[in-house]
Formats: C-alpha cells, structure tokens, sequence
C-alpha cells in the first residue's frame, strides 16, 4: 500500500526574465539547463533523497548523461512550469526526465532525459541506488507519464576535431560540488560558435555525456568537429597543471535546425 | 492628486538555488546582480516606463552605474525578497535603488544602488527623463524608503594597473540589447581572481562605471591593481576587430573583507 501524499512529478516555476535571454530575446540555454538541474535537486530533496540528505550519509548525485531538446525556446518574460520526475531506477543508475511547458499559452516546448548514478564521496565509486532509505527511490518511479524524445545519445567523436580553445577553470565554472557545473560545459561549447551561426540557426537539441569531473586549476581543451551543417560533436578535455596529459571530461552533440 | 494603485516600491521573490550557488554554497554574485536588473526591468514595465514601452518609442534604459554591498550573500536553498524604487529623477538620470531579504530569517542581507540614463536609439544621445508620458516617472518616486550605503564611486584608476588577459566576447555575454550584459563585466572580474581569494576573503561590495558598450566581435582587456589587500580595481578596455586601439569600456572596483 503506497501512502505517498506527495505527487511523484514535481512542478515547479520559473520566468524567463530579461537578463537571462539572449539577444534574440529567449532564454538561454543554460538558464534553462540551470532550471532544470535546480528541479530535480528540489524535487529529490521534498522527497527524501536529495544531495543534503545523501550529504549526510557521505554519498552523492553525479550526472552521467544529459539530453534536452526543445520545440522551441522560451520567450521573453513567459512563465514555464518545469516538470521532473523518476523514469526508472536500476541499481547503480536512475533515470530521470523533465518537461518544459510554457503557462500562458499552455503549450510543452520541451523535454529533456537524464542518467544519473550514486558515488560514495569518499572512494568516488557507485553505490546501490536502490538501498537509499530501503529501497524507498522505486516508490516513485513514474511510469505512465511520457517524455517522447530520444534517450541521451553515447556521442561518438569523429576523427577530424579540431582544437579550438583551451581556457582554465574559473571561480564561476564551480557549484556547490566543488567542480565545474554541468551546464557550464554547454555553455563553454556554444560560445565556441560565431554569433551568426544563432542568428540563421535555432539549437535544438543537446546530448551530453559525463565523462569525468574537472576541477579548479585545470585547463580546458575545446574539440569540435563539424558532423553535417546542422550538428557539432565537441570533445571537452582536462589537463592538470603543468602537464600536457588530457583527460577527456564530457562529449557533447549539438544539434541545430 | 494621485492615483497611483500600484505601489512604489515593486517587491520581488527569489530562491539561491543550489546550481545557481558557488562552492561556499552561497548564491552567484552575478545571478543577484541579475536578479536586480530583472527586478529593475519588471518594476518600471508595471509602472508604464520599461524597456519594453520605450523600445516602441524608439528608447531604451541605459546602466551608468551601479553599487552592490552585502552584509552577506544569501545561502542556497534560501528565499529571497528583492525590493527595487525609483530614490529620484533629474532630467537625465535617475537614480533606482534595491533591497536584498532573506525571507525565512526576516533578515536585510545588502542594498543595491544604480544611476540610469534614458537614450535615442537612433542617435545613442541622451533624452529628456522627465517627458516620458509627460513627467510620469516622477509620480514613482520614494522619497522616504533608506538606503543605507554609499552611492556608487566614480573609481579612480591607479597608474600601476597591469594587463591581465584579453577575451574575445562570446554568444553567452550578448543580452537583450544585443550588447555585453552589465552583470558579465563583474563575472569576468571575478575570474579573475583564484579561487583561493574566494575562501579567504568575502566580496563586500563591487562599483562599477559603465564608460561605452562592448559588442559580439570586440576583444576585452582586463587590467587590475590591487589598490590594498581587500581591494581590486579594475579596468575593462575593447579592441575592436583588427585594431590595436583600446576604448575603456568599464571601470570597476571590487571589495572583499
């Protein structure tokens, strides 16, 4: 008997204000990413298994794989209702997917998937998801509600990228974690495009792969090929201080229309 | 006689989101600062003087300065109130000024100050506050509502300001406007410095003077003195396309204790 009063999609709020859109006046993407991963940490959290509680048992949430793709951005001043909920739950991953709906013209703009798996702080490594609080997470799966996009693709890399940039690790890339935001890398790979190529080009969707973290005092490596005219495939890389040895930290497909 | 039903002083809800916060757990400089421009803009949209009115007469709000100081930033999770009024009006500039709350603790976190030009979009000169439907704006301000900080400084350069990395500006600095975002100037400040100032020392206050406007295709010079231990100075400089020509853009001064 299941005697849960809370609903198992959480809802939450948000308005793409002005200074968080883009000079086309909608919002930017890692706004919206941003929006996103703020919701399922609320969404964990009002149900028992968020990062502060998972803090307190020395384990945390790590973001394996991430896709967002959207029927259109969010305009300027609008008001969306972000959706999350648990798709799925394995032992050592979850799956959980999202929905952006904008309230006025009661119309879905989006969805997005994710895969996220359980570390122990301490040795870095997977832990049982399905122990949290005996088991509780299957509780509530959502299994009736769709999210009618594609799963979080591998990324394979092509041969032919090509070293764009490489920049260090700043104070802003880091969040409560202590390494660089997941979005933040989203972030860094679209500005690798000229401003023209958003002016003749909408970005449609994202896929990302988390390949491993990278922390202050790294340096990243910005690899991009050009898979067709509407899609980048971009390969992110770590190196430590003064060696030249990278790391391969995230791959990521753009996908533009 | 008035018959303003609206109130003067327009008062807006936040939350320091967990990935909106830094590796202290505390809220983004720059996510408040923009917090406070979209509390800035929905203010005097309701009031019949915003961006969004202005653009159809051909007119637009432009940041000379603002001022930022905290007692301390808000932590993650908690909500925040952000009060923004007009403090007064000359003919052209007016002075807007902000309040940050912590709502759970009742607890006034900093103020905010900033002074606004009103320009022609076609010839980027400044217009006549006072005639925006016919000396509206004055009916808007609050004359008794303190604001118990500084008005922003005019920061003095020092002679030993040293260059300190140039950036191209990228798709994620273009706002609305179509040019850098007033808040982006104070992030890249902020990186400039390692993280280790960060958990040493607390950012106090920022001032910033916005001299002209950077575009998408100019590269940005960041030079800085340390004018104490507790205190940076910064100026921003472009070079447009080609040319070795610098046009000062911002000047800045950071506060930390």
């Amino acid at each position: 008997m299941e005697t849960v009063l809370i609903p198992k999609v959480g809802s939450y709020e948000v308005t793409a204000e002005s200074f968080h859109c883009d000079f086309k006046h909608e919002l930017q993407m890692s706004y919206l990413g941003n929006y996103m991963l703020n919701a399922a940490d609320r969404h964990s959290t009002e149900r028992g298994f968020g990062m502060r509680y998972l803090q307190s048992a020395n384990k945390t949430w790590v973001l394996s794989r991430l896709c967002v793709e959207m029927t259109r951005m969010p305009k300027q001043y609008s008001t969306l209702n972000i959706q999350t909920w648990v798709e799925s739950a394995m032992r050592y991953f979850t799956n959980r997917d999202f929905l952006v709906r904008d309230i006025q013209n009661d119309e879905v703009l989006g969805y997005g998937k994710s895969i996220w798996a359980l570390i122990d702080l301490s040795t870095r490594q997977p832990v049982d998801i399905l122990a949290i609080n005996d088991g509780d997470l299957s509780n509530w799966i959502e299994r009736d509600k769709p999210c009618p996009i594609e799963k979080p693709g591998r990324v394979k890399m092509d041969d032919d990228v090509q070293l764009i940039c490489s920049q260090p690790v700043v104070y802003s890339d880091i969040d409560v974690n202590g390494h660089v935001n997941s979005i933040k890398y989203i972030e860094h790979a679209l500005d690798l495009m000229p401003l023209d190529h958003f002016k003749e080009n909408r970005l449609k969707r994202f896929d990302i792969a988390y390949v491993a973290e990278s922390y202050y005092g790294d340096e990243l490596n910005y690899y991009m090929s050009k898979r067709s005219d509407k899609e980048r495939a971009i390969r992110i890389t770590r190196s430590c201080d003064g060696t030249k040895e990278e790391t391969e930290v995230v791959r990521c497909l753009l996908t533009f229309e």
